[in-house]
């Protein structure tokens, strides 16, 4: 069952310590079958050096486990909240990459100031506000969820695949797991070059909305013109 | 056709990845046939595991495309500006490497502050000014190669073989694709060990006039007496 | 005799460059068996490439050598003080890892800025007070070790299972040499974390009391339930 | 003709990128024979991966070229000094390592801020003046080597093996090329350290020098008692 769509999140799991963006079994990466409303994800704390196929865990959009004999990762919740509100979701993927992470912990958003972020993030990747005692004791892992939502309220997370959860790390996601994954990588990028560039240039502006919808949509949407 | 030359810029295009220059398909190179006045470059977003000889794309200098089944990299309009008004360049290359990229969003040229700069760069690697919103609208690639011809009006791009396009990231160049791509490399060098410097003396000057000519010519020029 | 923990301490030992941790033959591990308090610990400056069980040493809580050929790592009396105080401790390394000395360099413990520091770490890592020059002079390593004990005072070393000695750097420990390890792993992305997070909000705040408690207490304790 | 000289030089050579110190072509090391004053060094503009025994060339101390098909380092002026006037080293490098060029850049001396510092350099790892208009255009080489010695006027350059050649880069020493190498390779890593405290720590105090004392000697002289 779903054996393609485990397969597919199987190898985006994998592509995270190859790409540098996680330390030990920090991080995982989900995607659902929309047809089924059946997600696949990492279990939890299993290092990826001995990750399987078989060792994935089949949840439904509830959180109940369909199939496989280990937990899923304690993140589970969150990427759930995900796919019931944005769905156009197929992919979720979670990490504490290294300068993400330094901004999420700052409590900052990431401001667009340069066509590399323009090229996969139309704006700022925001920062969520932070939890409430009351959302970290009750349900903390579906909170988290929550507030990702809620700082999507009135902005396409299509446009902008990715958030930094305040205090936390980051948060991406795309129509497939590999996209998701793609997208974690870019947004690390991008993290350590506004870095550079905020120091460099105290009080920076982000770029023009001109040149942010020029890469843009450059890239997506029925005009865009890069690749084959 | 322009096998030799297909072959210098497929290994140059290879360089980028193994230099850690690139991620994913960021980034492409470019070389010119003086003879023919036929340019050789990337097709645009492939990969460059699986990129062969064969996927390059063979166009002209008003950039009609003359061989390849591919489409060419759509930064292909920026490298014939740069072929049409430099004439001494014979290979191109656009990156988006972490440090040189902090700059260019920071809207800051890369000072000369030491002589690994001075060897290759002589002055300031200049940062372009911003594009007008007309300039992104139409022809925006061809537009980004204009601005940076604009930025060389006063400077000899031989001298200086590279540019950092703002909000953007860089461009370098050089008498082939190797010698652009290695240029590529040094900018990114210089990059970072100026951002260090910057910090640690806050309104560092640039180095003498006269230290910048000894290592220039060093390498450069009539009396250079570096290497074999 | 002791081949077990030989083992174990020998292969913690090589995790160390593995993960960028050490330059040369900079930190060192040990292990100890509770039941016959015996210390099996690295050799002093002997390269890790040709680190062989062998070369383990083993000494007793007060320092007498039991067993190998070779002197023990400077740094014994310093992992003695610790097993001595510390009687959870079942490992302890030192290195000089990069970010993390250069918090200890600065004076400064890590603090506490997001989750990944909470999930291994329930409250700031503490930096010590700097030795006094008497302390310096007479058994300078036991001097360490007791400073590191003083600092844990009024703290328990298994919640916060890493110190920065002061002008010097991290000492990590856990239930057993991998533990330890484990920990220095963490510490050092921590530190990198913290140092991006403090550039870009100075006078950042720590994560409220009870972000701390939600993260470590998900990882550690009855109610744990992080992991399979 | 000094085949273990040459030997152990190719080593040192081939030792800097595997250390990720050089860039290219860029650095060189030497090793001299103190009994015939023959100096072994590498040629000029020669890639690393190309370089072989027969490639090294064999200068005596008045610069003179005794054994080689190539032409030798264009910095072998500044070895040249450098073993004229330190009568104990026997191994000189240069590198562009990217931190300590850095600091070399911002004309600012790495301050002894820690004991990874003290374990190596008796005290600050100095800057030199900067060059005058007339000692960069006369024997500007030569002159590099002249500034470096004139710094060490009042200090011993085997207690602190290494400095910092003002807006250009390093140069260490030590009893042999390997030594040297060593030198270069913490040279960098104490760069970076010291970078990070000074960031965290503005108006950083350097290490009392009972501990500068303590770790120096740890590892240096009669007393030393670090290692086997």
């Amino acid at each position: 069952m779903l054996e393609e769509l485990k397969k597919s999140v199987l190898e985006a799991n994998l592509e995270l310590p190859k790409k540098g963006l996680v330390t030990y079994t920090w991080g995982n990466v989900s995607g659902i079958d929309r047809q089924s409303n059946l997600i696949v994800i990492k279990p939890s704390g299993v290092p990826y050096e001995e990750l399987n196929v078989e060792d994935l865990v089949v949840v439904d959009l509830e959180g109940n486990q369909v199939e496989g004999k280990l937990k899923p990762s304690s993140d589970t919740p969150t990427h759930l909240v995900i796919y019931r509100n944005f769905n156009q979701v197929g992919g979720v993927v979670h990490t504490h990459s290294r300068w993400a992470t330094g901004w999420a912990q700052a409590g900052k958003g990431i401001p667009a100031l340069g066509t590399t972020h323009a090229d996969y993030f139309y704006g700022e990747i925001p920062c969520t506000r932070k939890l409430t005692p009351h959302e970290i004791q009750e349900n903390y892992e579906k909170q988290t969820g929550e507030v990702i939502v809620e700082t999507f309220l009135r902005g396409n997370p299509m446009f902008v695949p990715g958030v930094l959860v305040n205090n936390h790390g980051p948060f991406t996601w795309g129509k497939n797991a590999q996209e998701a994954v793609h997208n974690s990588v870019v947004l690390e990028e991008v993290a350590m070059m506004a870095y550079t560039a905020c120091s460099l240039t105290p009080g920076i502006n982000p770029i023009d909305q001109i040149l942010l919808d020029k890469h843009f949509l450059r890239k997506h949407g029925a005009n865009a013109y890069y690749g084959q």
